[in-house]
This record gives structure tokens, sequence and C-alpha cells, in this order.
């Protein structure tokens, strides 16, 4: 019988935020060792591994990042207007200056050639292989206590020219990293009232689209939250918040 | 002082993998919902949640999916000949109708209006948070002893077509779930020599994309994968394999 590794990977999963102030403290290098190891070894289609790790600690480019954030900033700030466009204005999204340390998880679909084993039927594979090494990245990061923010305001030409990188390769996500000044209890956006967290029973769906079953979605998300159904993993308590 | 969740987080990502021999027990209702809720706790760009998942369980829409995929891995063989087409059509590549359970997790961009906060830069940020929901599912299956496989050889269309999914939501995962027959030390295609593990130090680059450090990339890797950077974690052994 294996460890149970439950009470752990949960804990993780419910205590990721996105973090965007950091504490200065250096990354040591084997910590930042075992959260990259964890990211390379997410699920990848037909193994094909097509992330790369670009470390960015060099605060010119940095500096050069926040510019170009700070204009794609501008053009989501558009999209709002009234109350809604101030607190917009209100949230701190990034912490490119101040984390330790940058990343880049970038991808490179046609590492291998074209021949992909599971390839053919949905497009962008690698893309979505990509992602799940950033997840495994970002709970590596907060079981080590480290706080990753995703800058997803931000414009990959800007990426591709500060960084060399070329064409066939595609930046992912621009990550921040750092001991986190704290981990909030909920997602800053739902504690700012941004956005509500949406009701798992209103995103469940059985056999096929068509109209939620809602009786049973409801019954199958109450039981997901049940404090029953979380005792025999954190049996003393500490549960996470839902 | 929090618990140490990192024995049970790095267990979970190094001892995850994609699945197609399944045990034929069901999933019990509270296990799926523990899972499912650890992927609705994914990261998502304005907090906008844009997955669903829809749980199935009825054989007919699985047979149905299974001749989908079939046509769809004759398209993927296409793409090889010889010895690697013989091995390609000797993988077992889904588990569609052994699962007791297929789940399909979708994207649906729009659900809160074009004004996302974080959109305007990158694009198809709903994807990503919508894959890194998927990785939270595929860990807390893992650490619940169940196996996902992920189905990418498989048309969109057919999806669509089989369980009624409306144009403004994109399939993105297909996934075989149940109790596996076993996880094996390491991935499938790995074992079965169609694809070596990269070595992180090819996958590292620092401060831009350029020419890769060479040493800094060894001695960051060598350390990575170095038994005592590992030792503090997994002090009594049952280090997983990298």
């Amino acid at each position: 019988m294996e460890q149970d590794l439950r009470p752990g990977l949960y804990a993780a999963i419910f205590r990721r935020r996105d973090i965007r102030r950091f504490r200065p403290d250096a990354v040591p290098d084997a910590i930042l060792g075992r959260v990259l190891l964890a990211a390379h070894h997410a699920p990848s289609v037909g193994f094909t591994q097509p992330w790369s790790f670009v470390i960015v600690r060099d605060l010119e480019r940095r500096r050069e990042v926040k510019r170009a954030f700070e204009q794609e900033r501008e053009k989501n700030a558009a999209l709002f207007s009234g109350a809604r466009r101030e607190q917009f204005l209100s949230f701190k999204l990034e912490g490119i200056l101040e984390a330790p340390l940058n990343l880049i998880v970038t991808c490179e679909a046609g590492r291998f050639g074209a021949a992909v084993l599971g390839k053919p039927g949905v497009e962008q594979v690698e893309l979505y292989s990509t992602c799940l090494a950033v997840q495994n990245l970002w709970l590596a990061a907060r079981a080590e206590g480290l706080g990753v923010g995703w800058v997803s305001i931000m414009s990959n030409d800007a990426l591709r020219s500060i960084f060399s990188i070329p064409p066939e390769v595609l930046p992912v996500a621009y990550l921040c990293v750092g001991y986190a000044e704290r981990f909030s209890p909920r997602p800053t956006l739902q504690e700012a009232g941004w956005a509500p967290r949406l009701a798992l029973e209103q995103l469940l769906r059985f056999e096929f689209w068509g109209a939620p079953s809602e009786d049973r979605a409801r019954a199958l998300a109450r039981l997901a939250r049940d404090a029953d159904t979380w005792r025999e993993i954190f049996p003393h308590g500490g549960m996470p918040e839902f």
C-alpha cells in the first residue's frame, strides 16, 4: 500500500493562488530544480515533451516586459467602463520586477517532426500538453511555499522580441515566481467581488450536453462539497475552503 | 506551519500515468465529486472558470465514440510506415468501453461575455485554463488510485455530434476514468521505446532563448535529479523514478 497522496495533493490544489506580491528572498536552485522537474513530468501527446523553460532574472529584460505588460493593460482596461474599470485598474496584476524570478514556459510543436502519435484528430495538442506542464509547475511551487503568478496580460510579440524567441516556438506562459507574501483563503478576484465562484452543479452534465440534469448535478455537487466527503482526507481539520 | 504538502503532491505528479487498462469497478460518487471539485479549483483567466464536465456512462454513445476513435486512428497510422507503423498499431491507446466512466472536459470561452480580465494580450487563454483544470483532475484521480487516459486521437466534430455539444463550446479533453490495473514506473511510450524522455538540461534556457547556456543548464538539471535534492521529501525512500 503506497502512502496516502491525497492530503498533500488536494491541499496544494485548493490552496494554490495566483500570486502578485512576493518576498524578495531568492529561490534556491534545488527547489527550482524540483519544480522544473515536476513540470517536465507532465503528460504530453505522443510523449513529445514540447515545453522549454526560460529562466529570467535579468532586470533590464524584465523592465521591458513590464512596459509591454503596461501597454496591454491599457488595452484590457478599455474593455471595461465605470466602476468596473476603476476596479480593474486598482488590481495588482503582476509581480514582474518584485519576484526574484520570472519563467517563460514555451511550446515547440514540431520538435520531433510532424508525425506525432495522437496528433491528427485534435489540433493544438502540444499546446494542451504545455499547459499541463504549467499546472504541474504551479502546484509544485505551491507545495514548496512558492507563489506563481501567470501574467496573461502580455503580448507574445513583445516576448519574442525581448527574449529572441524564434517563430516556431510559442511563448505560452509568462510566470512570476517567488516566496509568496501570503496565500489568501480564496482567489483574489473572488475576494474582490470581481467574479463569483461558479457552483459546481452548473458545470456538470450527464451523458450528453443537452439540458443539464439538475437533480443529478445538484446531488453530485452537494456530495463533492460535503464535509463527510473530505473528513477521511483531512481527519484533523485543516480542510481547505472550497 | 502547515503540513508538508510535498510528498503527496510530488508523488502524484511523478506517478501519474496515461492509463488505458481499467478494472471494471465503479467509481464512487464521493470520489468522483472530489476529483471534479479539484478540477473546478484550477486557475482561470479573469476567474472565468470556462470549463464544464460531461459525465458519460451510456454504452451506446461510448460505442459511437469508439468508432470515431478508430477512424482517427487510421489517419494517425498513415503518418507512420514500416516497423514504426506496426508499433503504433500494437499500442492500446484508449479504454473507452472498458473504463467505468468517460469524461468530456469542455471550454466555453464566452461564458461571461467578451470583456475578460487578462484576455486581450494572449489568445486562447480560456483554453489554457481548461487544460489546467484537466491536469488538476488527472492528479486528483491519481491520488485516489484512479487512472485517467486522455484520448487525443479523436474528432471534435464527432464529439459535437454524439453529445450535442453546441458550436460555442469546445470539447478539449476526452478522458477515460476508472481504477487502473497498474501504474507503470515510466510512461508507456517511454517503456516501449517509442520516444525517449528528454533530458531536463535540453529544456532550460537562461535570460533569453538564444543559445542554451549548457553549463548552467547541466548544473541545474543535475541538481534537480540529485538524490540529495529529494531526500528531504522522501526520507524513507519510495522516491519516484524520474
